[in-house]
């Protein structure tokens, strides 16, 4: 078994999921335990490459669910054999912004891919290798979009438009609900809110552990 | 069914799959008919931007196996989607140099995917779509490799090594063998012989298909 534990942020565009990692870090290593952060896709310079293929606009193309589906996990496959589980192996925790579950939220509620063929996909890619602790944000597509839109440009996938994002969080809240290592955090509250509450969440998966 | 037909040319580095490409081409113009030359990896904006990331070299990580086979399917998935089906609709025939055999015999033979992942990964993305005709050019992976060096400088797969490209090459013969439309040409001929038997494989193809 590997040392460290793995610990997965979900949630919608703008539902605060960089902001919390901070607080969560933090956290962390007053406990004295060393931590690595990564976002999906990307974290390492080739799953970097992939994330921008999959983000940017191709304008004289159609990008096909199969091809957005295969480049996540493309991406997903890199950061877990390169990053994640050498850093776990070496007793680091590692916090990640994004992890499978945003591919069966996005992908699969949101464009339509079937459970079953991700599944697959994740068990050719990941085998077994899952998430200790899950946090999922909860927000409303609309809030969480109008906040995302204050960061600036919205990329090919955050332009899919709200009936999309309002999958995504259909499929986030069924997923989280079947999960046994999860917690919802309401995350339409102020930030600080939002903060304590991931931090008692936390908490409490650190003291299970132990 | 679509009006056109699509002809793969398969084979391994240096087998002359390119240097054949164009007299088939002229081949079918004489017959009056329109060819769309492809490439695999690559063959649209996205796709060749997937074809650069799978082929360069990634010095600070590990690629993985699955990384690999997801790019390849993920670039196939942009050209058949985008540039293969519509022209065959549109009546057009299409000369592709490579397509799925290429990943059955790298990712597959020389890689070690069981056949088992790399069929649920083609029904996947591509369903049953397949070649209406497919030429092998057979070459010992010496002579092939041989040949491409004088082509310049070899790719992160072209320099796996020969153990292999000996795999791929076995998986290529096994695999022709099944295949109810597939024509092996002894490539380690001169050129000229070469491009002449294609031509007689291709010749007999159009017959048959009248
Ligand atoms: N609870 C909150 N209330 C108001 N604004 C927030 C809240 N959480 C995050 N924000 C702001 O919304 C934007 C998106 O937050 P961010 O953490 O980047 O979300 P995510 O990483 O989940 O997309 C940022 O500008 C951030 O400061
Ligand atoms: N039958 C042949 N005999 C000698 N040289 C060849 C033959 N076929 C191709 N070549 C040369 O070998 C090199 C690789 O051929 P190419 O058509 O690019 O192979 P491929 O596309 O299969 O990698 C080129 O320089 C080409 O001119
Ligand atoms: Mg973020
Ligand atoms: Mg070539």
């Amino acid at each position: 078994m590997a040392l460290g534990a793995f610990i997965v942020i979900e949630g919608l565009e703008g539902a605060g999921k960089s902001s919390v990692m901070g607080a969560l870090k933090s956290r962390l290593e007053e406990h004295a335990i060393r931590v690595v952060t990564t976002r999906e896709p990307g974290g390492t310079p080739m799953a970097e490459a992939i994330r921008d293929c999959v983000k940017q606009a191709w304008p004289d193309e159609t990008v096909t669910q199969q091809t957005e589906l295969l480049l996540m996990y493309a991406a997903r496959s890199q950061l877990v054999e390169n990053v994640i589980k050498p850093a776990l192996d070496d007793g680091a925790w590692v916090l990640g912004d994004r992890h499978d579950l945003s591919s069966v939220a996005y992908q699969g509620g949101g464009r339509g891919v079937s459970l079953a063929t991700l599944s697959t996909l994740r068990q050719m890619t990941l085998g077994t290798f899952a998430p200790d602790f899950t946090l999922y944000l909860d927000i409303a597509p609309e809030l969480g979009l109008s906040r995302a839109r204050g960061r600036g440009e919205l990329d090919r996938i955050e332009q899919a438009g709200l009936a999309f994002f309002e999958r995504a969080r259909e499929t986030y809240l069924q997923q989280i609900e079947a999960l046994p290592n999860a917690v919802t955090v309401d995350a339409s509250q102020a930030i600080e809110k939002v903060q304590a509450d991931a931090l008692i969440a936390l908490q409490q998966f650190i003291d299970n552990r132990a």
